[in-house]
């Protein structure tokens, strides 16, 4: 047995040194005499490694400290509710932009407590670019402006942190969070699960400016009222203590490689050679505009999806898996977040180039 | 280093050979060559591990098959806002049984969502006993009857199945689940969270009759509708898959002890020795009426509470871990799930011993 290079869009790749140290400590951490799950999420243990987790997560994102960090559950489909049911506060409409699936699920759920208003979409070039920010048209008395910073299913990232005119700018950075330096001042709200760039699935990290807490409406359910999870450090109810340690592990993990700035540019020599590898082949292609081009989700077709069922299984007979695309949009994508090493995209493009001279 | 014995109310004690396995599957699970928590919870190894986790569980539960089965997050805090949001279907009162801490956190929220009936209360006994069904007034035109079958806190347990007068029957089983066969049939609806008596915290688990599904307030968030849950295999978002495998082991392991009929026997054992320890000694006590107390949890009191500080820190010394009482009620609380071997009980009986001795 070997391990194997894992594209798959999420859950995803950790890295091996995370794992070999969740191993090590799996029946006693340090000297508690217990593994990490079954700490009280009370007891003094388990509060030095959930306090070390939320340090590090507020180092790497250079978080305000006006800003409050939770660590919730029930992932960015949670969020889906909670933004509206918390940041409405009274007011009747939120502006959207529709970018593909995430954006669209978003605002399918946001539509049961506001009126939506669309500022802007991608829908008529198939989610295969940003909009142009010139012809964005964000309504005014919205309670907040919501956007996908990076869409999984047809690869398309922002490079840029919209304009909001003056609103909250609410962000799912579910797959990208922690590829890239961001300004989080600029941001009213960013959310993400875990399960991409952080850790194991289990764990939705959110970032929020202090002034928006305690406006939730009156029958938001406890768990969704951020100001309550706020108050609470995120143990209103039990917290999945083993998946904030091993969320932990990864950020400690992300700071031994040097911090978000320098994997940036590891993502980005990683995309940008694997983009180069489909340009330039004939049997490949990717449809989406250069400029908007995700560098964590690299979708792409084979000339003929005839070929597909054999370079899947190739692929995998040659320890690279998870590259089918997402069922809706066939063909295939490799996702390649962080914890996935630059050596891994070199066997994947060596394949690939293998594979298009045989066929 | 070594183990100790963990008394934990929850995350709590598990079995040594459930994390032996969970160590050694950590970096290649089967010939998959990735971990558990690496996998696309869509792929072929991971819906094995769904299936056989789901299969292993109706089978503990005997659960018939007009129920579903579905595994959430955000623990049972959750359900106590899901549980009116799904069930309520349009009548604006509820019954509840208030037996402690936990029954009194699911009334507060469900008044979010309509008038809560207290069909019976033991707070005028301070929760030492569980209410005498001959006097419960359950509120015919109720939606359903919600009670709590163990009470961490004060560590009082029902005994029985209440009568609930032909509502739908909803139990927190969140602390005894497991421990003793249960007729599902009896139930509308069972919830547990899984961190006491089945895994890691990160996992709600909800039995629910099929007939109450389908019934969700429009505003409902999507991941808090029952049947949107079934409809998708409790994989409306991405569930939280590693603590789905580790539940899974549990499992396994408790059919590899005889199942729950064959845990029920230790786990009596287990509690009337303790009780007996406690009932002779003149330097322990405990509150509840007998055929009230928790096989769960047991909490008690020394003569002179000045004595803890110095109980726990020698307790600890001996390898003996998570004795402190509650912080609302003070005291000692010696939790003893599925997971807690004899042998942990006996370790404890032998130290109260030889503290009495010494005191």
């Amino acid at each position: 047995m070997s391990r194997i290079y894992n594209f798959s869009a999420g859950p995803s790749a950790l890295p091996e040194e995370v794992l070999a140290q969740a191993r090590d400590e799996m029946l006693e951490y340090g000297a508690s005499g217990m593994s990490v799950m079954e700490m009280s999420h009370r007891g003094k243990d388990f509060m030095h490694i959930a306090a070390r987790m939320k340090t590090d997560f507020i180092e790497l994102m250079q978080a305000p400290s006006h800003y409050q960090v939770l660590f919730l559950q029930a992932g960015a489909t949670a969020q889906f509710a909670m933004i509206p049911h918390n940041l409405l506060a009274g007011r009747t409409v939120a502006s959207y932009v529709n970018t593909g699936s995430w954006s669209s699920s978003a605002i399918k759920e946001a539509a049961k407590y506001c009126r939506v208003h669309l500022a802007a979409s991608a829908e008529a070039d198939k989610f295969t670019r940003i909009p142009e920010p010139a012809g964005w048209d964000i309504s005014a008395d919205s309670a907040y402006l919501h956007y996908t910073s990076n869409e999984t299913i047809n690869g398309v990232e922002f490079d840029f942190i919209p304009e909001s005119g003056g609103l909250p700018l609410v962000c799912d950075m579910s797959s990208n969070i922690l590829s890239r330096p961001v300004d989080v001042s600029r941001f009213g709200l960013i959310y993400a699960g875990a399960q991409k760039n952080m850790g194991p699935a289990g764990v939705t990290v959110v970032i929020v400016r202090e002034d928006l807490l305690g406006h939730a409406r009156p029958d938001t359910p406890a768990v969704f009222d951020y100001a309550l999870q706020a108050k609470s450090e995120s143990m209103l109810n039990t917290p999945p203590t083993y998946n904030w340690y091993l969320l932990g592990l990864v950020l400690q993990w992300l700071k031994r490689q040097g911090g978000v700035a320098a994997i940036e540019q590891v993502n980005i020599a990683k995309a940008q050679k694997l983009y180069q590898a489909i340009d330039s082949s004939s049997l490949y292609s990717n449809p989406v505009h250069k400029n908007c081009r995700s560098r964590m989700n690299v979708p792409f077709v084979l000339r003929d999806a005839a070929l597909d069922a054999e370079f899947l299984s190739k692929a995998e007979a040659n320890g690279l898996s998870g590259l089918q695309g997402h069922r809706s949009v066939g063909g295939m994508r490799a996702s390649i977040y962080n914890a996935m090493p630059e050596a891994g995209v070199d066997a994947l493009i060596a394949f690939m180039a293998e594979f298009e001279r045989t066929h």
